[in-house]
């Protein structure tokens, strides 16, 4: 699944800036600098002003996800992964909305999905020149100061006066571009309908990011105003026709992050060290999860989650690896770095000017290699998934940073953040004690294992205790599951935190200036000269490519074009459709591969030589999920909601030849709407529009 | 610990062959061709043919390890881990031998270690050209049956008359040289003293492999004959004074393979999909166990010994990638390849004969690369650990494949192998249920993941049914945990195999033609073709080379040669030496960090300054365990048990700058007999070798 991920302690330096120039199919363009020409030349296909602004308008980001409407009357269309939230604060102890979906028959039975918005793109404004004329002459705190005054300035300004509206910067092409999104936010989301889990991933994970594919993942919201389903004349017309191979698609949607512009010294440390040590450690953790599982039905509710978002991590840094591992790719990656540095060397004005930025973060490599395990082990993947640990972590550290000036403390803890960092260590959270403790003694464990060359950080981890000992001696005596505790803590600051006998808070007090001793040198050796010098790689970009490049993905929104294609990956060759029939084939019975009841069914009734799910080679990746993938003509084809595992690599640069997204169809939609779940109104708005 | 390893699924083609000209203090030297003239110029030290036969004569190989005579009476000294299997035969429901190791005051209280033995080598002869001469003009298995003719009548030859002897033929430098090994066996071996548990593996798995170490990893034995302390006047002189830094190291043993030769094609494979995919599926599976053995007292004392293996082999191959993931490491790699190619192109006769076989294997690898997950899955890992599924696996294809000519069968159901393959199917082995359905589940559950993209292969697996459930159907249903099903199956061959209601058997049966299509594919795609290219590249090396050479290991004996040094990585200083006293600061008094009782008690009475363990240049690997490390005067200072993390590369090359060994000192060893352990006989023995 292609949702936002988080990426741990991965993401030595997160690079926002923009790619090589394109290849076929590439790239996830803004509306502002689409390259309509090329999409002319290519499919014949004319994208204008006005065919944008429709797209636009129908374009909606939910969070960590995309959608779009499919209606007049406020109707949205989404992953079904994007919505699980919800189905789980809607599910009470008769019933498991999660498992069973949510079937409406009237607007009245529309429950509203407490904290979930929908935003749609009303302007972009470009404050470049104005962000530029601020911090010119200035560097460090007081250039952060500049540029954040006038960014707030701005988002005020452009919001003024809308109580809907809601105004970001977003720094585009790393700092090549500052862009004012102004959002209509729709607060008031309500559910519609969703499938069942196992008709919506089903598969689960063995079929995950993989291709032949048979998933309804697909939701439908609706968005509300004044109580009301919302009016929204601009939305995109549902085809319930089968899509084409060749048939050229586009998707406008919210790509969160990629780091196309990493050198590829920084990507062999990605393949050789970073992706490894954490696939190591996530399948450790795997196996424990599966196997506590095992102990009875309480245990295995338990773990169920967890596991989920375990192996959804490790399949997409499988996929990442699996690129990195190719080849092709990495010859690829080194083609492109090698022109740019030879066009650099050809501009001896520019060369001056740009140094040997390529250089530098080679050598800041061999920093990498010296501090990654100590950095991650006491820093970026402290705790491992504990949310005990990290409330403890954060009390101790918020305690320190708040001494100090603003300016001088850890990012985290700065006064615009603080507010939120209060609510998140003093919410009122269930705590697992037993999960609590496999998470500890697993990092724990780990960390005096890939520790063992620095014995100083090993002792810093773990004293003169073992990882067993440790760990079921802190879970058993913290009282921080409390969250009068932990207010008491944040309220009365360090004088509470240093007089607090609470295990937790005294074992992260004790080990808290190795933590830091190593975020320090890891910034100071590995992020900051990669870094600055990636900033120098960028200008040479920009210098070298102009605007024919597009800015590598920042989940604001962006449009990709393509076609229906499957792939061809030694000697094997993938079509790129699978049909309704084949659901039932791939049925064996037995989870994830069992059938929800109500397609059992309804199987003699299916027209199963419909398009379920199909695959082309739009350039997308997390936080695209949802997207609406359309036709030429602007009309709805299908929902974005997947890649097969050669897309991972997207992170890292597109490959025509394999990166494919998958989609599941339009067709199949309508065709199980109808047939399975009896949704004849729904049907009715879909293709009236009204 | 570096005992004899078994590879699995990973060794493709094993390359018994030469490696590259030899770096400093590089190589696994044979008696015969020990470059003397090269010790003498590095070290000054003089090597002759005396001295040589001093410590040939003492040398000693045991089951999977090595040793050394140490007095005239049949004393042997080699490491605790190599006769841990002794222990536990030894122990009984009232002494646990393992955790408490053996004291014996007497020789009369010297216990059998049964089916244990010593052979020390008397003789080699070298049958090459006879070898040649029978094998001239034939091919396949007429190839096979001439060698193998001469190898018997020259082992029959070399050991006539003599009941101890045992003589067995090694191909060295892959088929380039053919020797008879003529060795004196010892039958009879007692055991003599082993430490704690906790002493001989302190610091457990997060310091295997690591140093500093403070591991007294030793043990003796003496070996009987006519139920007498055997006659041993060739021993070596036992020396209680420290080493010293920079001290010319020498290490006589048996390491037990290499694959020096593999091309920078195959090194790739290896790195970037081989040991990452077992490194992942060990991982998942050790988090199992260990999460397993959570479950109470009885589950933890089940898995401790597979966890054992499994964290060992699991660091073999941690060490492995970290090599190949080393830049220098695999840049010496392609220099060395590409000068033996550039030699091999300069002379055109030789170019002629030899080929191109670095891109054919090159070529391979594409196969390798298409075909090792169904290999692995179906065929090489088939199974995981569970004996259940290897007996029922090897009961089906003993029964089918009997009834083809002997020549024809599957190599391992050879007339020559059969009778060890009915024992092995046949032998009565306690079964552990719930450890068999794990491994089973595991294996199900890692194919379905790795074979996403082989629906056919998948489903040749699974069937219709999920890991859990076909798991557990089979394993609660098979009775092939009673050796009389067993022979009945075995006795009554096909006919009883298809007969069989046994789900295990059935099971089998029915995956059967697709497992052995993988391994077909896989001998025809990948072994096949990279074993003809090996082979002439071996040619090659002896063109280019010479004897400068030394062979690849093959568990028979070979002298190593090197000085006491530590080793400094990425700015870290690691010196050669821990002393006795680091351990009680090393000890937490928490597993794998706790002190026997014995080292406790004798703390105060210890002198601290002695030194315990060490690390030299010596370039061994898996096999040499229990090897004596001697100084320039054939004076045994040590015993070899372990290498750095970085030694473990050196299945693939020796590194100099970073490659050490690691010994505990014969001081320390002389310190606990006397102080901790009060063996003062067996010290005045060491001390006087009588």
């Amino acid at each position: 699944m292609i949702r936002v991920l988080t990426l741990g302690g991965l993401v030595g330096a997160a690079l926002f800036t923009m790619a090589s120039p394109a290849s076929a199919d590439e790239g996830m363009w803004t509306f502002e600098n689409f390259p309509a020409a090329r999409v002319k030349a290519d499919y014949g296909v004319t994208v204008d002003e006005a065919w944008l602004q429709r797209l636009r308008g129908a374009a909606v980001r939910i969070p960590g996800c995309s959608a779009s409407v499919v209606s007049a009357a406020g109707l949205v269309l989404t992953n079904n992964h994007c919505i699980t939230g919800c189905l789980v604060q809607l599910s009470s102890a008769d019933k498991d909305h999660l498992k069973d979906g949510v079937l409406t028959a009237t607007r009245a039975e529309e429950r509203q999905c407490a904290g979930m918005w929908a935003e749609v793109l009303m302007e972009t404004t470009d404050i470049t020149d104005q962000v530029r004329a601020a911090v010119a002459g200035k560097s460090g705190a007081a250039f952060n100061a500049a540029r954040d005054a006038v960014t707030a300035a701005a988002e005020a300004e452009a919001c003024k006066g809308v109580e809907s509206a809601r105004c970001q910067t977003t720094s585009l092409y790393r700092g090549g571009q500052y862009v004012v999104y102004r959002y209509h936010r729709y607060s008031d989301v309500r559910m519609v309908f969703a499938p069942e889990f196992a008709t919506a991933f089903f598969g689960g994970d063995p079929d995950n990011f993989n291709f032949p594919r048979y998933d309804m993942d697909s939701a439908f919201l609706r968005v509300y105003e004044g109580g009301k389903p919302a009016k929204t004349p601009n939305f995109l017309k549902w085809n319930a026709a089968a899509p084409k191979a060749g048939e050229p698609t586009f998707v406008p949607g919210n790509p969160g992050s990629t780091e196309r512009l990493l050198t590829v010294s920084q990507l062999e440390s990605y393949r050789d060290l970073a992706i490894p040590v954490g696939q190591l450690q996530r399948s450790e953790l795997r196996g424990r999860l599966i196997e506590y599982g095992r102990r009875g039905p309480a245990e295995k509710r338990l773990v169920a989650d967890p596991i989920f978002n375990l192996e959804n991590g490790f399949k997409v840094f499988f996929g990442r690896q699996f690129a990195l591992n190719d080849k092709a790719f990495m010859d690829a990656k080194r083609d492109q770095e090698a022109e740019l540095r030879a066009k650099v060397a050809a501009d001896p004005a520019l060369a001056g000017e740009i140094g040997d930025p390529w250089g530098e973060i080679a050598r800041a490599q061999e920093a990498y290699a010296t501090s990654y395990l100590s950095y991650r082990q006491l820093e970026s993947d402290a705790g491992r998934s504990s949310v005990l640990f990290s409330w403890a972590r954060g009390l101790v550290r918020a305690a320190a940073e708040r001494e100090k000036p603003s300016a001088e403390r850890l990012p985290e803890f700065a006064d615009s953040r603080l507010a939120m960092e209060e609510r998140r260590l003093t919410a009122a959270r269930a705590i697992e004690g037993p999960l609590e403790q496999l998470y500890l003694e697993h990092w724990l464990l780990k960390s005096r294992e890939y520790l063992a060359s620095s014995p100083a950080d090993q002792a810093a981890v773990l004293g003169r205790e073992s990882p067993e000992g440790l760990s079921a001696r802190l879970v058993s005596g913290t009282r921080l599951a409390d969250p009068a505790v932990r207010q008491a803590l944040w309220d009365g600051g360090m004088a509470a935190v240093l007089a607090s006998e609470d295990p937790l808070i005294r074992y992260v007090l004790q080990m808290d200036a190795a933590a830091r001793a190593a975020r320090a040198a890891w910034e100071r050796d590995v992020e900051g000269p990669t870094d600055r010098a990636a900033e120098r790689i960028a200008r040479a970009r920009f210098a070298v490519y102009g605007d024919s490049i597009y800015p590598d993905a920042t989940f604001t929104l962006r449009l990709s074009y393509g076609k229906v294609a499957g792939w061809t990956h030694r000697g094997t060759e993938v079509t790129p459709f699978t049909t309704i029939g084949g659901t039932f084939d791939r049925a064996t019975g037995e989870a994830p591969y069992a059938l929800a009841p109500s397609w059992i069914a309804a199987e003699g009734r299916l027209n199963k030589d419909i398009v379920y799910n199909f695959t082309t080679t739009n350039d997308i990746i997390g936080g695209n999920s949802g997207s609406p993938v359309v036709n030429a003509k602007g009309e709805v084809i299908g929902a974005a909601f997947d890649g097969n595992i050669h897309s991972l690599g997207g992170a890292y640069g597109y490959d025509p030849v394999l990166n494919r997204m998958v989609v599941v169809s339009s067709a199949a939609i309508t065709e199980a709407l109808r047939v399975v779940y009896g949704r004849d109104a729904l049907v009715k708005e879909l293709m009236t529009g009204k």
